[in-house]
């Protein structure tokens, strides 16, 4: 039992039972899971309460009948994100967000239309007092342990002051989520030597080296698996491009053993002995395992998943936003971003 | 024997022979090999004549006198790229560039400092009217041939033209140079539709869509290695930290076996038995493989290689040089930016 106190502060994590490919069967046996998991949470389900209840009994599991929250409409993964939300203001994704921002919940996570996730986000919960931008950031394995990618599609053509604020965020989540006491931060560039990069990078260099991050200057492409850095701050046109370059990296090798083996039964035998290895090798380059993106800077944790998330995904996204909240995420990113309101 | 018209046109390259890291070792050797392969050409050296000789005597090679020009002075590869222009006027570098702006050679090859040899063939030998900013590709295979990447380094926070130009000499070159008949170019974007991009992007897509190029609109960075189009158009800062994120694949990978190796013998064993097919296949992310890119737009022909080239790279730098020589691309870029002069 909980006390009073306790209770009080118990952290309520709504999930978008719409959200996904694979919805709603996916994300109510994730957000279930999770619970199973971890009972320390409020566990709430937004959506087509039919379809929901539909995948609770057919996987005879329980679940209280008001935690689920009833949402008319469904954002699909096709519809313009924006719009969306005036067009469709009973969606799932357009109540979830709300429920944030009234305080009805601190965390909403969903493996939906990732742009309206988004709208809804900055839009229906709001941004943290002086943030510019809000960041997704994106945490990739590298030689000596993670490093993180901010921002990676939040926003393109981002300015000198908010590739700053992906660097606040970006420590802080590091910091916090990953354990790394005081998180290396390097802005990435087309050369190691400080004259080095874009008009934008260079101004952003220039306000980062006035915080008490710590920044070593510009880090190259070749950094981020090397793992000179744990944060990577970049424009999110930049940062996006890399992590599809990335991930298709693992299809093209994929695609290259396939070619390989084809060649001649030695070389099928070759490829068969160490498949299980290889498949264990380059599952670093499978983002997707990662679960859930955050997007920092909103005020409340939002959590955005990958469309084809299985319910193991939307299960450690919910666990995310849970760490994320008992962390204190969002109010450490708010005094940090206070604390250096004056570099613009 | 050529008759005096062939002689005329006869090509001449001249090949910085203080270039890269192990020179003049690997320049003079490289150099040679590919006269010994191709005659058709004249093969200028420049450098210091008598560490030159030295590489050809001890070596056993015969090479004309006549064909060795002198450069006392050397850009080392620490120097700074433009102001090494002025501080060393007797350079190989500086003379070699000079040789082609005075019709004296019609390509410049050299593995040595890549800025200085940028700034020697803009500045010396100049840009083809018209052409706002040369522009350095690269050439990557893909799962259905092979696709180049136009702009991964010449320069940075390019202008809407300047990726147009772009476009227009990826076309001529992978059209030229690999024999792909109609080249599908695409710009690279954070999304496949046509609003998705940053300023610069949307503003250069409407710039090429005007062209009879065979432009397919947005590609992201999945579609590199996927081969949807032949061309990826980009900015410098986006392309340069593309490519060496590409190259680090190659390491990490490397990385990832050496340490699931170290697991257990089997592991060692199983690793070991791959070991040269996994060289075979990963060689793709080895981009130093294709030899020296070439910068176009310049009004001659120029080729930079990579520091660390072997004898193999200046050979296939200097081939290649041949070959854009013969298959006329300076004039035939010339032509295609002419044609789309308007257009800004």
């Amino acid at each position: 039992m909980y006390n009073s106190d306790s209770e009080k502060n118990r952290c309520r994590i709504v999930v978008d039972a719409m959200g996904g490919d694979f919805a709603p069967q996916n994300a109510v046996l994730g957000a279930i899971q999770a619970q199973q998991q971890n009972n320390n949470f409020e566990l709430y389900l937004v959506g087509k309460k039919d379809a929901i209840k539909k995948v609770i009994e057919s996987n005879q599991l329980s679940f209280k009948d008001e935690n689920i929250f009833h949402a008319e409409e469904v954002i699909e993964m096709a519809d313009p994100p924006t719009a969306s939300l005036k067009l469709k203001p009973k969606s799932s994704i357009v109540l979830g967000a709300q429920m944030v921002k009234e305080k009805k919940a601190d965390a909403f996570v969903s493996a939906g239309n990732t742009g309206a996730m988004m709208a809804a986000s900055t839009l229906i919960i709001g941004r943290i007092p002086g943030v510019g931008r809000p960041t997704i950031g994106q945490a990739m394995p590298n030689q000596t342990g993670i490093s993180a990618l901010f921002d990676v599609g939040a926003s393109v053509d981002s300015k000198p002051r908010h590739l700053l604020e992906y660097a606040l965020m970006g420590t802080i989540f590091t910091r916090e989520m990953y354990g790394i006491e005081n998180p290396k931060v390097g802005i990435l560039s087309v050369g190691e030597e400080k004259e080095k990069g874009n008009e934008v990078s260079l101004a952003a260099a220039e306000l980062i080296r006035k915080t008490n991050l710590n920044f070593v200057g510009n880090v190259e492409g070749r950094d981020i698996l090397k793992g000179t850095v744990n944060v990577v701050v970049c424009d999110g046109f930049v940062g996006n491009i890399l992590i599809k370059f990335g991930e298709s990296v693992l299809d093209f090798l994929k695609f290259k053993f396939r070619d390989f083996a084809n060649k001649s039964i030695i070389n099928k035998l070759k490829i068969a002995l160490v498949r299980s290895s290889m498949r264990e090798i380059l599952k670093d380059f499978d983002y997707q395992e990662y679960g859930g993106v955050p997007l920092l800077g909103i005020n409340g944790i939002s959590i955005i998943g990958h469309g084809s998330s299985s319910p193991k995904a939307v299960k450690n996204m919910v666990l995310k936003a849970y760490e994320m909240h008992e962390k204190k995420l969002v109010s450490k990113i708010e005094n940090s971003i206070k604390q250096y309101s004056n570099l613009n």
